[in-house]
Order: structure tokens, then sequence, then C-alpha cells
């Protein structure tokens, strides 16, 4: 019934590939079948104004599509002059997702910025995109820890990411782009390892939902995160 | 326990004021408390260029804060010469959350602007700006119908939204500004008449929450909706 | 002769209400007939960069109309990414006449900002923000002198302004927006208690005017301003 | 008691160099004194979106400083990426000065853009600029006559600006940087030949003034102009 | 003598994986040494307005570096809400570049845009995007070709680009990062096959240099582009 | 056979008015033909934040064409918010240029920025800017030196450019605004003075060039930037 053929709790392959970049210091490009997302964490060793003299430091995320990530070529935001809507709803997603497992205190005053590029689109690229700046944060820190430069782990959790979707009345797990356009309901879910959640938004499109449509989603997601916590664990050990 | 006194399941006075602007074909001046939101709904006779062709409407909305309607002076995006990614996020919220309950088709080609510009800011301004706009969008509606400009009702059902958040470890109802600087998860529930959701965005802030506290939340949205229902209906028959 | 069956020198009614935002250190909701600013004033213990270490402090005015304030909805200046020509002119006015009734050295290291927010607009926005802003300041001030934070009264005078027009042949006072539409000359001044003048601004629209010409406008104003004088004391004592 | 010496009612000297670039349809570098204006018509068989259909034209002007005609250097407004409040005031006051002194409907559809770039400053760049403008429109006007493109002349009178000031107490005409940094009022005149107004534009900067000294602010330039219109006339037959 | 050991007209390795990605009518990955950019070609029909009615195509580039393509995080531009003046000379040469070998009558009313993204850079990123853009042009036509949409081969030949510069007094090839924060002159030369020029860029930086140092530099480019030429060609074929 | 009927290798008239405004440290119109640029140099006793603390200057160029230079209008880049890539490309070549022949820790620490503002166009914009750059960076020197705030000349050779190109099959120089639209190549040499090469930039336009071609340009560039030397000389001394 999916168009790919999956199963409704099947997700696509993922595949996370560390140290494409040399020049961060922590990297990965993480996908999830179709969708690829270049995350790169860097260190910085200075602090928004706001924090100074906290002792504390600071998690923060920027999100980017190539042009010709999407099927038609969009338009450069550097070239129009801004950012859209869109991009900064997720820039800040990713940010306060990461921020959900870090204890800033910890870090110390130094600030990691987890920038995501989409290379390519295929639906799923914020959660893509936060799955993969977990690994790209924990490699950074790992540097860090190694160092000496930090010596009490700051990152208290995994943190992983997946979308869900009433489509044709059935809800279904990680939408490609396919499905993506055509579901009823678009849930994005942030999962942290043992349970917990650190962030819901499902917005009905074609129809609304109940309680129980939420509940399913919300345990679709959970199977998912656990399949993606295992590959951010391979990958980083 | 709570800073108001109010018990959990206890939202604050709402009050609405029809008519408060005259040029706008819809309008309300909505309360929650302190906060204060003035909603209109402006009616051209144009729509977006993506839509042209089709034989639909579109319903969109807009949000700003006034400078002082907070604590302290906040500078003004005009001035600034962007808006905030938080600003776009609302209104980008409060555009999909009326579309919700609109038949684009019933609307025919014309379009239905929600300008939410808060006077007075004490927690969930975004919540009373979407309960408010669906006030205005009825009252705009109305007078369309009254003109004969539209004959079948395009408006599909009441649509009202509300925060609740975990304080202190307690689930409660409407947030004002103390709780929602304190609370450890936030909340907004984007309920539709009839126990449908439309919109759910439940954010981890200091502690994350589970399966079980995010059934609790939405319960509490569910009261806190039925008695925004009421006063929608109220201000508009 | 008027559209409003006003005589010439007749304003339209005037009202006050103070107080009408609660975080504000001074507020007002002033009327000219239809139209409607809120006028708030802004105390914050900083100064301009390039007034540092003068033992000055500085009064300035900002100036925005809702979208919705007027006829037909206009676009939010935010959302276009920049203030209009007229829109910074008329805070740069706004500004200047506040500054000149108050010694800034007496202010101390502070600023005051007067932001004028039209609700509803029906001609003469920017006299009623002046005539409002004073109200906002006086309330600010003597907040300020209330505390202690100031001991000598930096407001060394009343300020207030209206518009004069030539309609039809005729200099009428307080022009509303059907005679500001369609008036050969369109003339705004800002006048001191005691007969001074801060600033005349008189524009020829259709036709030209004369010393004769200017000087009865003038003598309008004055009736007006004596007029929002009273009503000023009335809303500060 | 003037720092440069001149009698109260005494301008600087006026000249106007015609034809000073050879690309605009009329063209001049007009000086009062060390102020220095380069002014160019430009006509362009277009018209603004929102006067199409009308048959009539359009014109408008545009003003900037190159950034060492002052004292110290300013920053480029291209640079900055916007129009200070400032340049779009003075643009804005000589685009309805020209038009005050135009007939539309016989410009035909098209449109005069008057650029005035100020070359060097010494007070009063403003002023100099509408001066100038007329001799550069008449020129541009002249060749559109001469072509046959415009058969009756839209042009109804000549106008003319000039600053007074009051310094030291005294009512002063066309003042210069040291007095216009230091006078107690500041006011600019746009006159029409035959004892109109098209504009007054009159601030008290360090002390208030009355309706006395409006008036002989005005009577002063009437003077000026009186001279710059002998000037303009000059330059153009 | 450099830093990397090789000889003074040794190229680091160049490898070209097209089809990187899967939307774009052409694309490659192109790798100078650790400097790599993912280059896409867009076929969209239609043109820029100042195009139509000629009956011609376009064909354009667009540069950028991603934030951590370098040793340290640079900002956004999109966050920066401008392109640097770097990033457009870069995208003004590409255009150019590609354009010096399409016969634009050929390729009918369409605009092919190049997208050259710097995923690493390692000094010589303009020149390996210009280098890999042929690549994906030529990618693109042949598309075109084989759908039948081109009938005649608007490509003429093949352009590559390589940089050169004088380092520590000896002409070298394809500067690295080490090197070109350090050489005297730093030249940029785009060659067509067949001993043609379509663009010379060479700049002093520390020593100035003469006509024998530029003839030099001009014969390790064409060195240079000859490998890459072969390159270009065992990837297309 | 050249449209002004010159010789392939006759410059236009070049003329140097020096001391063409009054407020600058250095200032010069600078004429090749009907080409006019206004250059001026501004001394500032301030360094841009990265140059802090090194003992050293900086020496930087701004560019902009007045709207009407051209033979129709251009939009004032002011307006429009942002400098086009050409005016950026061509301001980091101007100060690149001059600062080829500076001492910058003989300057010590203070900036002088090199305004060229484009009065009249008639093709070769840049170069005399650059060649008129120097005149003004010359007499601002000399007077920093003649007040003693510079003890040793910081300016180390004279630079001077002008355009080449291949106009019709014969290499051409200084080539005028009829020459440029219709050139195969476009060349721009900046030059110093003993022989030395500062920048070349040639670029193909209708036909590609060869190593003969250039050389040919070269040479041309030489007999041109020698009679613009001789021409400084004279204004300087």
């Amino acid at each position: 019934m999916r168009p790919s053929g999956r199963a409704p709790d099947e997700m696509r392959a993922i595949t996370i590939e560390t140290g494409f970049t040399k020049h961060a210091e922590g990297s990965c490009l993480i996908s999830f079948g179709d969708t690829r997302v270049l995350c790169t964490a860097s260190v910085e060793e200075r602090i928004p104004p706001w924090l100074r003299g906290k002792g504390e430091g600071w998690v923060t995320g920027e999100y980017s599509m190539l042009p010709r990530a999407t099927h038609t070529r969009g338009s450069r935001e550097a070239a129009r002059g801004k950012q859209s809507g869109r991009t900064q709803e997720i820039q800040r997603l990713i940010g306060r997702s990461l921020r959900a497992v870090v204890d800033l205190k910890k870090l110390g005053e130094r600030q990691i910025t987890l920038d995501c590029d989409v290379i390519q689109a295929d639906g799923g690229t914020r959660t893509a995109s936060i799955s993969g700046a977990w690994v790209a944060l924990r490699l950074a820190v790992n540097s860090l820890m190694a160092s000496g430069d930090i010596t009490h782990d700051p990152i208290t959790a995994q943190v992983a990411a997946i979308s869900c979707g009433i489509y044709k009345g059935t809800p279904v797990l990680d939408l490609d782009y396919p499905e993506d356009s055509d579901a009823d309901t678009d849930a994005n879910f942030v999962l942290i390892e043992g349970g917990q959640i650190a962030e819901v938004q499902a917005t009905a499109e074609g129809a609304t939902y109940d309680e129980e449509g939420l509940l399913r989603l919300l345990r679709l997601a959970k199977i998912g995160c656990d399949g993606i916590f295992a590959e951010q664990l391979k990958a980083t050990q």
C-alpha cells in the first residue's frame, strides 16, 4: 500500500558515514533512504553575549537545503537575502532537540554549532538532521574529552527524530517524499533513549486526528527511534 | 501552588470584545487574563499567485507583538528589518490552524488575512491569537454570506488553542507568564470542536516527558478548549 | 460643509484613557474621533552610544500602523523588511517634538522611547501620536520622580499637535480622513503651551497657499491645541 | 555677527552650471556658496504601476550625499543597505515640490526623475537640490517640447527653496553649516514665483519660536527665493 | 619545497564522481585533492526577463561554501542576509566561463543553472567549481539531446580552470590552501581546449610580477587544464 | 576603424583636476575622455577590527555610479538596498590595487578610504577610478607627512590602470563605451611604474583569445599606463 512497498512500521535504510569532512570537529553524512544530510559539529571557544559569565556553554543548530537537493530547483536563501520561515523553524528545532541531552554547565564556556546541510531531499530532512547532528556532536565531544578540554561528559543521552503520518488512513513510519506530499497528518517526534519525549509536532494536513491517532503515531516513532539509536551507537563506537 | 492560585485545570478569565476596530470585515480583542490580542480578518478579492485558476481561496495569518507588550521593551521587527524565527513560526501556525476548519473551495477566489497583534503579553499569546482569529474569521465570513458573496458556509467547525505545561511536576492548564518561564514542558494544542486535533506542539524545556505526560496535557487542553468554544459561540451569535 | 458637519474651527471629540497597558511605565489610548493610537513610554537605563559620558538622557519616538488600521489592509512593514519613508518621517517628528519640552540633563543617563501604534486610522494619526505621547511621557516621568530616580522635573511644558488644512477653499481644524484625502493644503502644527511653536509642516497638495493662508491655519491650530492641552491635564492629574 | 560676515538677509553666491553631464535630458551643477549639488532630470517612457491608464505622468526625486561631501566621511547608504530617514524625507520633499509646479496631464504618460547628488555640503543641501532640480526639469521639458513629444508646456511656474533660521536670536537667510549646527530654529521654505507657498517646514531646535518669528522667516525666504528665481531664469534662457 | 612535496608543475589528484545527486539533470562531485565541490546543473524552461523573445537560452552559475567547509567555521550567508563580494565575484566568473563554450541560440529558450557548493575547501574552490560545472552541464545537455529537446549540441568546447601562483619565488601549479595563504601572486586561468583563453585573473598579493612571470603562470595553467580536460572526458563518456 | 577615429594605441585625453572637493584630505576629478570620476581620499584614525594591535594601517576603496552617469538611468543601489556584484568586484579591485603600492606599517594605525564616484560614464570607469584614486591618496599622504603624522612615505610607487580589448580583431587601447559594448575581449590591467604588474583581468566576451593576444594587450597597457603615470606626476607635484 505504501508507494515504496514498505510495511507501515518499516523504516528506510539508515546509513551513517562519519568523518565525511576533515575540518569539522565532528561530522557525518546520514542517509534515511534517498534523503542525505551532511551534519557537522563546530566547536568555538566563545559563547553568545547573553550567556557571558554564567559558566555555561551553548549548543545551536543551522539548517539549509542545497538549491537542487529537491525535485525542482529552489532559489538560494543567501541570494534571496533571508531564510524562510520553514528554515528558521527547523533550525530552532535542531538546537532545542540537542540541548535536551546536553548539560551546558559541563560543556564549559564554548559553543557547538550543528550545521545540517541537505545534499538530497526525499522526505524527513529535519528528522535525519537531528539524528545525524547527535552523531556529529558525540564525535566532537569525544575529541574534546580526549584532549582533556572537557573532563565530564556533557551528553546525558542519545536523541533521535523520526516522522510518522497518517497515509491513506493508516499510520505509517518514516514518510518519504511521495507519502509526505499526500499524508493527512504529518508528525515529527524527537525522542530520547529510555522512552522520554523531547518534542512532538503533529499537524493535521488534509484530515484531523484524535487522541488514539496521536498515540499510534507516537508508538511507531518509538520503534523508529530505537532503530536510529542503534545506528548512532554503531557509528560512534 | 500555581503563582496565580488557580487550580491545575483552571483557565484564566476569557473575554472577547467583537467589533474592536471599524474597518476590518471582522475583528475582536480577545483576553486570556492579562494577555490581550487584537485579531482582525481582512477580506481581499485576490489570491496568491500559486493558487490562480484553481477556483479556491486562501486563509493566512500574521502575528506581531507591540514593542511594549512585554515586561521590558523589545525592539520593533520593522526597525530591525526582519521578522524573528519565533514570529514566523507563530504566524505559520495561525494560518495552518484556521485553514484546518475552512473549505477553501467554498471560500471562492479571495484571501482572508488574520492579523493578530499582541497589545499586552502575559503568556499564551499564540493560543489567544488562534482562538480570537477564529472569531474574526467567523464575523468576516458572516458578512460575506449576508452580502451574498458566499452562498455556502466555508467554515466547517470551531478551532481553538490553549497551552498546557508541566509546572513543578504537575500538569497545568493555560500557563501565564510566570509559569511559562519556569515550566519543564510547554505544549500548545490546537483543537477542533468534537474532539479532533489540528496540531500538537509539545516541547521539553527543563525535563523531558513521557507518553503518560503527553496524554495528561492533551486532556487538560480539551477542558480548556471546550471553555473557549463556548466563549467563541457567545461572541459570534 | 464639512463631511462630518463640524464647524471649521471644531475639533473631533478627544478622549485619553491612561494605563491602557500594564507593563509600560506610562501609557494611554488617545482618540481623536475614530483615530485611535496606543502610546506607551518605556524607560530604559541605557543611552545611545553617541551620548555616553555627557550626563544626558534621550527621548525618542517610534510609530507604526497596524495593518488593518486603515480602510484597506496595508502590508506589514516587518514583513516587507523596511519602514516606509512616511513612517520614518513621522517617528522622527515625534521624537523631535517631545525633546522640545524635555531638559535632557535633568532626565539623567536614561532613554525614554515613545511607541505610537495606530489601532485605527481616520486622519491625524501623527498629531494624535504626539499629543498622546506627551501623556505617556508625563506618566512615566511622574513615576520616576515618585521613586526618587529623578529629583527635578525634566518636562518643561506641554506639547500637542493638530492638523489643519484648506478644504474646499476654507481653512478647517483637525482633518478627518475624508477631508484629508481631498484638502488643497495639509498642515501639521506642533505647539507648546503658552503660544510657542515647536514645528510647522505645511504642504500644498492641490493648490498652493500664501502668507495669509498660513497664518489662518496657525490660528486654528492654536485653538485646537488649547483643547488638547486641557485634556492632557485632565488625564494626568 | 554671522560667521561668514553676511548681512542677515544676504544669501551666499549662487551659481548654476547647466549641461554638467551629457547623458541626462537636463542637468546642472548648482552652488549655494560651498554647497554643490549635481541635479539631473531623466525622462523615461514609463510610469509607476498605480498611474497606469490615467493619461498622466509622474515627477519624482532622489537624493544622496557622496560619502565625503561632508567634513568627516559618512558611510555609504548603498553599503549599509538602506537609505536613512533623513534621505527619504528629503527626496519625498523634492518630488512634492516639483510636482507643485507641473501639470501631470500635460506631461503625458512618462516619468521624470530628478536625481540630486550632493558633491560638497556646507548647509542647505535640500534647498539647493530643489532649486537646481527645477533647472534640470526645465531643460528636460524644453527638449521634450523641441522634439514635439510634448505640445503644451506642463511646467506652470518656477519653484525654489531656501533655508532660514534664528541664529543667536536673529532671523537670518540661507544658513551655512556653521550657522545650521548652532541655530535655534531651522526652517525650509519652498516658494513659487508670485508669492505662493508650496511647503513650510520650520523646526525649533534649541529654542521655540512664535507666530512673529515664523513670519519674519517667511519674509526672508521670499527675498532669497526671488534671487534664486532670477538665477534659474538666467540659466535656462 | 612545496608543503605538499609536489613538483612545481604537478597537480593534486583529480576525481570526478558523476550522478552524485539524483534530482539534478546533471551532477558531479569533483575533487582537487582535499577540495571537494558538488556541482549540479538544473534545467528550467524559463529565461531571464531581458532575454524574452530573442530565441536564446541562458547559462548562469551560483556558488556557496558550506559553513564548515573551511578550517574554522564561517557564518552562513543566508543568515547574514547577503552574499559576500567574494561569492558574487566567483559566481559571475562561473557563469561567464561556461557561457564562453555554449551557443545560446542552440540551447533554445531555457536556462541552465550551475550550482557549485563547496563541501570541503583546501584552495582552488573556484577552479574546481568551473571544471566540475562543465561536467554537470555536459551531462544535462546530453540528457536534453537524448530526449530530443535539443537537436544540435550547444556546447562548443571543453572549459576548465586552474590556479597558479608564485610561491616563495617559484611559479607553481594548482595551489592548495597552505600555498594559497602564502603566495606572492595568485592567478586563476580559465582555458578552453585547443589553447584558447576564456579568462585570466592574476593578482599580486605580496610582491608584484612582470610579463615573464605572467607567461610562466599561463604555461603552467595549460599543463594543468590539459589534465582536467582528460578527466572531464573520462567522466562524461 | 575605431568609432572615435583614434589609432589602436591611442588613449583618450586624460585630465586630472586636484582639490575638486574641499573636505577630503585628498581629491581629484579625473577624466578619461568623457568618463569622469570623482576620487576622494578620507583619512580616519581607526582601523578595521581584525587589524587591531598589529601596528598597521589599511587602505580600502568604494565605488559607485551616479544613477544618470550612464546613457539610460540606472536604479540607485541605496534604494535597491544592496550593492551589485559588479560594484563589489570593482571596489575590491580598487582597494587591492592601491594596497599593492602602500607599506601599511609605515601608514600607521589609520585607514584611508578611496571613494570613487562616477559622475559620467563612457567606458573605463574602473581604470579611471584606480588611476585617480592614486592621486587622491598621494595628496592625502602628502598632507599627513606635512603635518608630521607620518614620517616615512608609505607609498612605494605609482599605480595606474587601463583597459584594452580586441575590437573587430584588432587589439586597441583604452576602450570607450561604443567599443566596450562590442569588443571580443575586454581586459583591465593594473600596472606599477617600472614594468611590474599588480593585476590582470582579461575576459573573452564574444571570441576567446590566445597567449599572443594576451601579450599584445599587455604591451598596449604599458603604453597607456606610462601616459597616466606622467599625468599623475604633473597633478601631484
